[in-house]
């Protein structure tokens, strides 16, 4: 039976990959905020100590609010450098990913195309896409895949959270409808049912035909 | 019964993708170049008339051999412009693929990063890149997806003719093997199967971690 | 006295660019469509025989007027994949740059963004670039540097060509203006006037901000 | 006459463009490490208290050692949070730049195609991408251009510091030679001396031909 831990894996797209890979007959490990706090390094190292070694690990978390380039203070970038970044990077520092594995990480579409409201994430987590990019090649020779999800606009609190009229939103997209956590959360586990491997180091845009960069 | 067709489906690639769709029940015709040479307008053009319609449409193809640029003439190019590019753009301007359907492209690699002897296919299938990207927000509003996979060295007889020591590519690699044809068509038949539809508009790197760029 | 040719420098862009190189003593031959059409490859071939060599190139053209995909036909695609595309690569396999020279390609930021109306331009201007990032590391070989300039929305016959309200562009777009030709032409001056040779094999987005994509 | 601020400006790349920019009649304030040290924020808030304003603003800074992944320690990632991104940032939020002015930030090849040895460097300095990116969005409605250069292998103390035999490097390289600080020197004093304003929002690889992706 594989062990999975889905970091923030309590409600959204974390929660969707959780399930899925429940229904794989995985033993998942979920956490909510509340359990671990990936912007709390102390936090982090605790969970990780508890958590040494996995068979899958996804690497996912919820962003800042919206903010502007000139309100953003010196807590926040602090804050979600560790959230966004710096947390993610010590589980890979301490976490022992088996052979075989695989690491997912949930980013986000702003990574290519950066949002002026959300300047913290959009940095951040393409900061971590270039360690990831990096480490892929690494985990190559012991068997483990590094995939990351780059999620559009989703159905989950989140978006509501940042505001904005859904239906407005929904009417603008070419698939007319935000993104179902569901889509992702099969994705990922056809992934590991069907033992998809060569599939590494690579960052997939799951946006509903949105983004407009050609690659 | 969903109903598929594979260009240049009988062998590599092309052939594990049909037969995963196979496998999913689905009603597949499989092309081989001597039923199908998208190279010759005419004949996609015949092809398009007794295969007016489909729900899921892979479009595959192989590629020229290896040429340096200053060898390569203008047969050379417009074959290959036809086969490459041409032929897959005929196909969908009159082809009717049905809402709720899928288009799968398999480019490769060197769309993102180019590779001097293989400068027509890198150039072509970027091209097409193009094509397929903007076609996405088109097809979005009937609910069709648009993959473009993109893969690295793969274990076909195109790999092979290709030349060179296999056994030091693969050493050469970061996964230390070629990828199996049987990972794209497990990918692609997962796809189908889970009805996964917000990924679309998107290049896929499947390259078992070789590629450089960050993105 | 260095010697340059400029393709389709008769104006727009093109005729800033044979310009400025004028102005830095340079023995400029710049063509017009009448002069030079690089759709006709024949005519292509009868220019380089006349013009077998040159210091500096300027590899500009035309784009094809808006078309939506399903109204492009056979001719359209043939026609601007010589205009575009293959002009231009038998230019650069007949044409001698000497060492130390440059090439620089007018491109057009719908190579990184396509664009729905401009799916010809988008295409071939992109097949083209890979095409001239290859070549780059062979050209480094003889000091020959290879520049790619990714025009956004400029002030010329083309951009009015191509229809809309201009004053509303310019309203939408970050510097509330279009770009006038003369900053392209400054450009390419200042980089032959410093002698800057380490700048190759790059396409610079040449857009005021308006692409959003990261890099 | 214009103001410009060169930060780490004493040597290198940041030296040649701090003397080009001198070359034009500007006022130039360049710091060296010891005077500026933007991985302490204190520091870096005090020297925007007393250069508060500037027509010009380079923003270039060292990088760290290099180090595997597995062996960064905390005070590592903090301190080249400051100096490759959050210092940055402070001096963005905290400096005027004067309309019509320019923002040239130099990060590194690396931001595009990361490398192992450099991952803290491949990380922080794309994450600073993404916000000047964003930036100069908001920006341009004053007439101010951001350009990002991203350096391949230059002749500077830096690349002596990261070892390796430069001969065998330069061997490896497609023009057979590092990059000239003086090229980019020369590159940024153009820029400034044409007033060429349309370039901004870009990432410009300046590296001779060495990277191999497309884009």
């Amino acid at each position: 039976m594989k062990k999975a831990i889905v970091i923030a894996g309590s409600r959204g797209i974390g929660k969707a990959i959780s399930d899925s890979l429940e229904s794989l007959d995985c033993k998942v490990i979920s956490t909510s905020q509340k359990e671990l706090d990936t912007s709390n390094l102390e936090n982090v190292k605790e969970f990780t100590k508890k958590n040494s070694e996995t068979d899958i690990l996804v690497l996912n978390t919820g962003g800042p609010p919206g903010k502007k380039f000139s309100e953003i203070n010196e807590e926040d970038w602090q804050k979600y450098h560790n959230q966004l970044f710096l947390g993610f990077c010590t589980i890979l520092q301490k976490m022992k990913i088996n052979d075989g594995g695989y690491i997912f990480v949930i980013t986000s579409g702003v990574i290519k195309e950066p949002d002026e409201s959300l300047i913290i994430s959009s940095a951040y987590r393409l900061a971590f896409t270039s360690v990831i990019k990096l480490l892929s090649k690494t985990y190559a020779e012991k068997n483990i895949s590094c995939i990351n999800i780059a999620p559009g606009p989703f159905n989950t609190d989140r978006t509501k959270e940042l505001g904005g009229n859904i239906e407005e939103i929904e009417k603008s997209l070419p698939m007319k409808r935000l993104g179902e956590p569901k889509e992702i959360g099969n994705f990922v586990k056809a992934i590991v049912e069907y033992n998809i491997k060569y599939l590494s180091g690579v960052t997939i845009n799951f946006d509903g035909a949105l983004s407009n960069y050609v690659l």
